[in-house]
């Protein structure tokens, strides 16, 4: 039904974008790889009868016509931006599947009832500019686009400037100015957790993804010189970073076994050997399936980093508020029968990551279908995915597309 | 005997190359200011009847000529790079001092009995390029050109290219291949500390520079997704980081109240929001003025980062261990013998910042002048010294000068 060998192949071809020597892939949002990723991508999908569009957020449409164009299409897909060290899966692998379905049906001359879009979700990672699921939240109208073009990267460039300089790169796309309906969305991606490979399952059907909070707090001190200044008179903003993370760590971090605390970026003004900080700023994620304790949590780490920024000033703004969501009971039954029919094991799952379905649910019914990846390894140069998982999980989100937009198939 | 104003002037005019908004400079070692402050500083010099002369490490000389040129020099000033949000007088006016010595006697028609040399030393501050004063050290033959030239600064920029790059813009400056003898060396200074302002003290005769260790630290962890790595399972190199940086604080920086503890420059890698951090490479820098509590300390400091560093792993580099040093008793007779000439009120103190100073001692006999500065501030936008001040210190310096020069006087 589908050709297992081209997402293979194509998953490599898209990895040389970026490549990094470590086996890694570097394509952050709306860089110059990302375009070039856009053009390879395009011209599969043009090579296959289909068509392409975008909008103003950046987010790319590749779409295998139905007989009956009015009706809303049946959407999959995922991201093709990564992290600064990310893989070659993350994301990809969601999209490559996706388009090997579009692809095989059309190579078939099947025709759907309805139209089958292919998505590439704009900026999911949020390492350059940061939060993440920018084209998927203005899609679903929960972000604005004028908030979203503000957002500058550490090297000041703005998300406005970076989509225009996208849009100008593919002048024959044309745009669409919102989001529209959509009748069911489906999101193949590596399972970036251990639990499938430790329990030998090669298709993970998500029951819903873990609630997320991000911030990010800025610590204000007293810059000085770092011979003279006595001890007693400084507001060293690392040194209250210091005692609130290790606090944190404490108290949130280690609260239970699910939770999931990280400050992964911060930065240190004016970061001089000799010179006490006088601005530390950070950004924390702090992850919980239970959306109460999420909570509580949360409310905790806010109250620690004011009780021990003192000399130090301290300003925290929550960007991401994500509760715990639950997938579609249909379309998880509909991928655990297709796994079935072909003879491979599925197990369901919470995701620990977020991923962009979670601004699809809300608008039409939404699931996930996971594969594993080796020592649950990602976000990282080292990311694996087996072919054999790679094409089992091609061909289950073939067959439950296939069967979405052609009924009576 | 000076030109007060012109000092003051001049060090205002210096000010403006690399001006920020808050009134501070960032005119770091190498830069195309520090290119422009040269010129400016170069064109002031000649206008006197001075000469300039540069050497392979990029140290500035502009030298008066005396009547037996085969004598070894006096030599003074300071350094003309700053701090990236430094001040308009740490470094400026030691050069501005000793140069307004050198031309007040030239316009009096006065030929000093040897040469009078004014220095501007390369990258006292060490902040784009670490460890500082490598221009000194390298005069001093303690640092070999090679390895300053291999250092990189954040934007992986070498010192050789920026050597090579400074000395392009003055192609007739005749280059020194090594340092050469000197009969002594006067460092003027603002003091970067509180004391002489809380004491009204307008003349700091210094007897010595505390003694200082710094260090550059690595620590080793594993990236891995924010959302679905267990925290069991982590190597979080900033965890490690949080954890040292509150033993340190307590058990190194508030050992005593003589110790000036800083971890002033820290950056984390891969720094994305929603990765577990693999690397944390900071600076430490360490100082007191007693030897032995300084190498206690020191070693301490090595234990704990050893022991706090697991899951994680750590690499520990000593970049200077500088211990304390005293200043000649001579020299430092003929500043209090010159303040009190003046009835400038003058008091013995250590030099809690290090200085290029240092590097000379051992080589000549050499001493410090310092003037206050505004509550003790600098490495800092508003550090400020006071225009009696300034002109107090280079009416003292210009004093100690032509006595050195011309014995007879």
């Amino acid at each position: 039904v589908i050709n297992a060998d081209r997402v293979w192949q194509r998953l490599m071809r898209l990895a040389e974008i970026g490549a990094l020597p470590g086996g890694g892939v570097d394509r952050q949002a709306l860089s110059a790889g990302e375009i070039d990723a856009w053009r390879l991508v395009i011209g599969w999908a043009l090579e296959a009868g289909m068509s392409a569009a975008s909008d103003l957020a950046g987010n790319l449409f590749l779409t295998l016509p139905g007989r009956d164009r009015s009706l809303p299409p049946v959407m999959a897909g995922s991201h093709l931006d990564t992290q600064p060290t990310g893989g070659k899966f993350d994301g990809a692998f969601g999209v490559m599947a996706a388009l090997e379905a579009a692809v095989s049906m059309a190579e078939r001359g099947l025709v759907p009832a309805r139209d089958l879009v292919v998505v590439a979700w704009m900026n999911e990672e949020g390492s350059r500019f940061a939060p993440g699921m920018m084209g998927s939240e203005w899609f679903a109208g929960v972000r604005d686009l004028a908030a979203i073009r503000a957002t500058k990267d550490a090297a000041g460039i703005g998300v406005g400037d970076a989509l225009d300089w996208l849009h100008a790169a593919f002048p024959d796309l044309a745009h669409h100015a919102a989001g529209f309906p959509v009748a069911a969305y489906l999101e193949p991606h590596i399972e970036q957790g251990p639990v499938m490979e430790q329990q030998a399952q090669v298709i993970g059907v998500v029951t819903g993804i873990q609630g997320k909070t991000t911030w990010e707090i800025t610590i204000t001190g007293r810059e000085g010189h770092a011979g003279t200044l006595a001890m007693a008179d400084r507001a060293d903003a690392l040194m209250a970073f210091a005692r609130m993370a290790v606090a944190w760590q404490a108290e949130i971090g280690l609260a239970d076994a699910a939770v999931k605390f990280t400050i992964g970026r911060l930065v240190v003004a004016p970061n001089a050997p000799s010179v006490v900080p006088n601005r530390v700023t950070l950004r924390i994620d702090l992850r919980h399936p239970d959306n109460a304790v999420l909570n509580r949590l949360g409310a905790r780490l806010e109250t620690i980093a004011h009780e021990l920024a003192a000399p130090c000033g301290v300003a925290i703004t929550r960007l991401v508020d994500a509760p715990s969501n639950e997938f579609d009971d249909a379309l998880r039954a509909r991928i655990t029968a297709a796994a079935a029919r072909h003879n491979l094991s599925s197990m369901p799952m919470l995701s620990a990551a977020g991923h962009d379905a979670r601004h699809l649910a809300p608008l039409c019914p939404s699931a996930m279908i996971f594969i594993p990846c080796r020592g649950g390894i990602s976000h990282a140069e080292d990311e694996w995915a087996e072919p054999a998982h790679v094409a089992a999980g091609a061909l289950v989100v073939a067959e439950v597309l296939a069967a979405l937009v052609t009924p009576d198939a």
